[in-house]
């Protein structure tokens, strides 16, 4: 029986295992070590005490490191069901593996949202990128496209148009449908919306241009903000309440007493330190539920 | 004119100076480098990314850098008061240097400090109070001593000054520390200040003086400003909205419009992680606040 289980080996996940292990809880952490968004970053720039960034696959396995060393258990795996039984859990992997738990924290993140266009993985971080807070800055008054259709894209859209003027969207898959707000703030800052479906990114060393059914448009960089593919279908299975494709929280906790939830699930910004910052609230909250106390305690130096 | 000042450089400061400064918005950071509740710290364990813990200094040390390296500009002083000033805001530091500003984000810590004087618990809100723009016009013409040896105490006792003309400083732990520009204020309203330490605050129902090591004085009224200005009593100034100690925030926000808050002025937990992910988001609003973008909620709704 373990105290918690946590689900999702990135920023949010290891950060709730460092706690709760740290807290001498029984911690198991599961998930797949390729699959955090934070794995399609090159370098992390903004996030506190790295004074020259650091590289993204080093957080996520230092992370890791770090959680093992201080007690939690970590396991390569991917969790296809969650199961009530009375006051406890029944987690059940791809390999059928069974773990009984008192609490979960479910923290596997929302899928990366590929596009599937040629050149698409062989490209990303040089000039095909999927955040724009985080990569934006790089491009400063350059060429930029985001692809994208809908309120998300116009968001990363007007966010990037403070790095440069030069600003194009392409609607992909279906046609614009973005809030006549946004659509206002848009046409304002003169951003070009075309109409069509990228088809490939092209480019030796670095993307060069965006090849379209009908055209195509040179380009520095390209942002993707295609719709948002939570994966959510655990949270589904166990009867959480879900709203806009994420895990509806308060205060860390969902609407089933035990099961906690942080980081992209929860639908909030997808920034490690935000990740890691809620990852450590779910925890305290998970070791709240288990040791009925009211305020939680630093367990000294371990 | 800068886009956004941050009071604080400990992790909730820094981190939202990270994430303005690389937004290209004009960033200054104030705040003591010695101050920070974390320069108290041995070595931090549960912070996600550093294998084998990290040293407290050497934390506060590289995220100053790190928020350097991004463009920020940071000062080592002590904002004393901020001024709403049409849409903008007037920020002041110990050596009277104004600063012109969009935005704010308080991230200066938290909490009055208690002196543990005999008697402070039972008096307080009987002549002892920690607060001269709250509590200041009760004691019109009446005697007010202020203690505290920093700047912080010298801004209170020119404020009191207003209410009466009977007025005491005890500088109480250390000897007076004040700035050149706030002494010469001082000894125009010939303020009288006292090197000794209190050891009993005295009275029945209200206080009727101070008892210290070597004298005692008699007073009206004591107003503990012990150590910096405080989150809170920059609120206070500010007329934020404040409960149980904190700045009650909405979502970074608060009931002011352009002014964010972050950390523990805000009542979070005292952790690092949580701090970090506190003051990104802030900053984040603040960077949406600039740019004009308060339709963001629209943004949730996809």
């Amino acid at each position: 029986m373990y105290d918690s289980i946590i689900i999702g080996v990135g920023p949010a996940g290891i950060s709730s295992g460092i706690y709760t292990a740290r807290a001498n809880l029984k911690t198991l952490i599961i998930g797949k070590f390729s699959e955090s968004r934070l794995s399609t970053k090159h370098k992390i720039y903004n996030y506190y005490g790295f004074v020259n960034g650091i590289q993204a696959n080093k957080l996520l396995n230092d992370g890791i490191k770090q959680a093992r060393k201080l007690g939690a258990e970590i396991e390569e795996g991917e969790v296809i069901n969650i199961k009530k039984v009375r006051n406890e859990f029944e987690v059940k992997d791809s390999k059928n593996k069974k773990y009984k738990t008192k609490t979960v924290i479910i923290a596997s993140g929302s899928k990366i949202e590929k596009l599937g266009v040629k050149n698409e993985n062989e490209l990303t971080n040089r000039g095909v990128h999927y955040c724009s807070l985080c990569d934006g800055p790089l491009y400063s008054n350059g060429k930029i496209t985001v692809i994208g259709n809908g309120n998300h894209a116009a968001e990363e859209a007007i966010e990037l148009r403070a790095y440069t003027k030069n600003l194009t969207m392409i609607s992909h898959e279906n046609k614009f449908s973005i809030s006549k707000e946004l659509m206002k703030e848009l046409e304002k800052r003169k951003i070009i919306m075309i109409n069509d479906k990228a088809i490939e990114f092209y480019g030796k060393n670095k993307i060069e241009k965006v090849i379209m059914t009908k055209g195509s448009i040179e380009c520095d960089a390209v942002f993707i903000a295609n719709g948002k593919t939570s994966s959510i279908s655990l949270a589904k299975k166990l009867g959480l309440e879900i709203k806009n494709n994420n895990i509806t929280t308060n205060e860390s906790e969902t609407n089933i007493k035990g099961i906690f939830a942080a980081g992209e699930a929860t639908g909030i910004n997808k920034q490690v330190a935000i990740c890691v910052g809620e990852g450590c609230k779910a925890a305290i909250k998970a070791i709240k539920y288990i040791r009925g106390k009211e305020f939680y305690i630093d367990y000294g130096n371990k």
